[in-house]
């Protein structure tokens, strides 16, 4: 099966291209690197350094003798976008190709905007190539467990079913997102599920948790495999920012009480989700949505628990609690369910501190590399 | 009071610009003529002979001593945006700019495109001009009725309570759009929440059913005042359309069974309901929705009205149930509420014969205008 991995220069992209094509898959990248060239405007990097995609798939055919087709540009450009299709021929399409940071998207007016047409006319334009030449193919999008927000009552995967005055509906599940960015991954998913109903497309929505780890079985086979593993105050996330915060000394940064309760999930789970949800398509018409991630936590608790690793390997580890740049509830009920991909067969790499341990040592490796001035976030909510 | 109507040209705009003003508001239009344009487009005209707006607003002058300021251009162009309300310097907008055809943006991707990032940047773009330098400004947004779909349960104002698993929360009400357009909308709803909630800013939106009626009171007044009246299969909407058809012995058509039922108003209590909101605004912070219409409605029951109505003047009207365009239910529960608007004061003008025969008589008088090959509906939803 040709699967087409639009984003796949990025974190979650690369090493879903590779587990597919590890796997198989015969696999195509789009993307038009305009993460890197934003990270060039930001004038930050990933702590890891990253090879040219070209010298990657070079890398990868060499090691294992297979090859992934690479197709530059970029889905906002329609002409393009259905060339590639036409040229390709998926019968899969992993669509990682949009702005995703939160934090990006709220620098300024700019920013919001880009980040909202960049995301929502991308994602268009795929559904209107696939309603035009590719009916049958199935669009497994990556949204996000931020489309939610933090209601006060379980989360349920996309729809939840509402009794009312005596009456009864299944409905979408109300949303509440808290960035411009989050806003644009909301809109898709209103896209998305219309053009399924009408126009009898397949679709799943993965939304996804936050991620850590920067290993994969694959990406880790060479140093020009390397992931992208991001600590900066706009693109990194998380976890990954706090195991390098702690490897170069910086007190980890908890903004506000750190109550924040979250999903998250393993870059090998990202990859391994990505699978099941190709395997298992969804059926034509229906806009099927997964919540991804396999564990909860609160960013408090994370801090805590990258502190506790980084002092058994010896390094000094303080949490800080910072001024909250966000608006967000930061003490709140958080119940998320997230049992479709486990019933696919989903068998999580829970948090351990073996992998502490790893995240840790790859950001000690790297820690010459790390800037300490885009630590901190710079990016406020408030006006 | 200073109030901005934006899309002050167009059917509900310029009346509510014109109402405003005869009530003591200092109203200024703000309008890029786009809505004109797009009749060029597709060679469609309203039935009634509309004035440029500067010879409109020369004769509302002339006749009442008022004043309305002009600004001409585009909201999706920030710098002009940002110009025109410091110039202006408005206590409440009334945004009616935006793209508002559902066949329109389902006429292919170009039209849903520009749909939506015409819709959604405009607004965007609002949002952060009243953050920078207004965030005291209310914002007056023209929603749809059209945004909830037809939900098996009833149709709250914007948010509804949700008990699930023994808890509860109130949450931003599950929506379930039907086009291009009407999903704009939903983004926007979105859009305007997360600003009133992250940077205090006050909004109304107003979820507005199918308008019908030409005239009130203001643009009653002059020839050169009168306002638009679409007929046409992606402009025209049920009731106006059906009156024009019937007035120029073109059988009424009903898409699909008629079953589809939506709330309506008369445009008279459209003008009305916007100076409720603004002399009533939402607190800072407050994302308030109301749904304003007056009556629920199936378009065949419509037709039927309409058909009684024209044979009482000696018409011969028939009711086609020609193929549904759309993709829609077209037999389904739908019990929305409108109370909010009612509690502020609004007196309803409920549908009569007497507003039927009106226009039925406005259609007659301009019918040598109709070009009866616009009337049929050529945009399908189908692929």
């Amino acid at each position: 099966m040709k699967v087409l991995v639009i984003g796949g220069d990025g974190y979650c992209g690369w090493a879903t291209a590779l587990y597919l094509s590890k796997r198989g898959y015969e696999v195509g990248i789009l993307d038009s690197f305009v993460r890197r060239h934003w990270d060039l405007e930001l004038c930050v990097e990933t702590l890891t350094p990253i090879a040219p995609i070209q010298q990657r798939l070079q890398r990868w055919h060499d090691l294992t003798g297979k090859t992934i087709d690479l197709f530059v540009g970029d889905i906002t450009n329609y002409a393009f976008l259905d060339k590639v299709l036409h040229q390709f021929e998926p019968g899969a399409i992993v669509h990682f190709g949009e702005q995703r940071s939160a934090p990006f998207s709220m620098i300024d007016r700019e920013h919001a905007v880009l980040t909202q047409v960049n995301n929502v006319v991308g994602t268009l334009n795929l559904l209107y190539a696939m309603k035009e030449s590719f009916p049958d193919c199935h669009l497994v999008k990556l949204g996000t467990m931020g489309e939610y927000g933090t209601p006060n009552i379980d989360i349920e995967e996309g729809y939840i079913t509402i009794e009312h005055n005596g009456r009864k509906d299944t409905l979408p599940y109300p949303k509440q997102p808290g960035s411009m960015y989050h806003l644009s991954k909301v809109h898709d998913s209103h896209n998305i599920h219309f053009a399924c109903k009408i126009w009898g497309l397949r679709a799943t929505d993965l939304n996804q948790g936050v991620v850590y780890g920067v290993l994969t079985d694959e990406t880790g086979m060479d140093e020009l495999l390397i992931n992208r593993l991001d600590y900066d105050g706009v693109f990194g996330t998380a976890l990954n920012r706090f195991c390098i915060q702690a490897a170069v000394g910086h007190p980890l940064t908890v903004y506000g009480k750190g109550g924040q309760t979250r999903g998250f999930l393993d870059i090998r789970d990202t990859v391994r989700c990505v699978e099941l949800a190709i395997a298992t398509p969804a059926n034509p018409g229906e806009f099927r949505v997964f919540n991804q991630f396999t564990e909860l936590f609160s960013v408090g608790d994370l801090a805590d628990m990258v502190a506790k690793a980084g002092s058994a390997i010896g390094l000094k580890v303080e949490v800080q609690h910072t001024e909250n740049p966000r608006i967000e509830r930061e003490e709140h009920y958080f119940n998320a369910k997230n049992t479709n991909l486990l019933d696919l067969g989903l068998q999580p790499h829970y948090l351990s501190s073996s992998l502490l341990d790893s995240l840790l040592n790859f950001a000690t490796k790297y820690k010459d590399r790390v800037d300490e001035s885009q630590i901190l976030p710079k990016v406020k909510w408030r006006r």
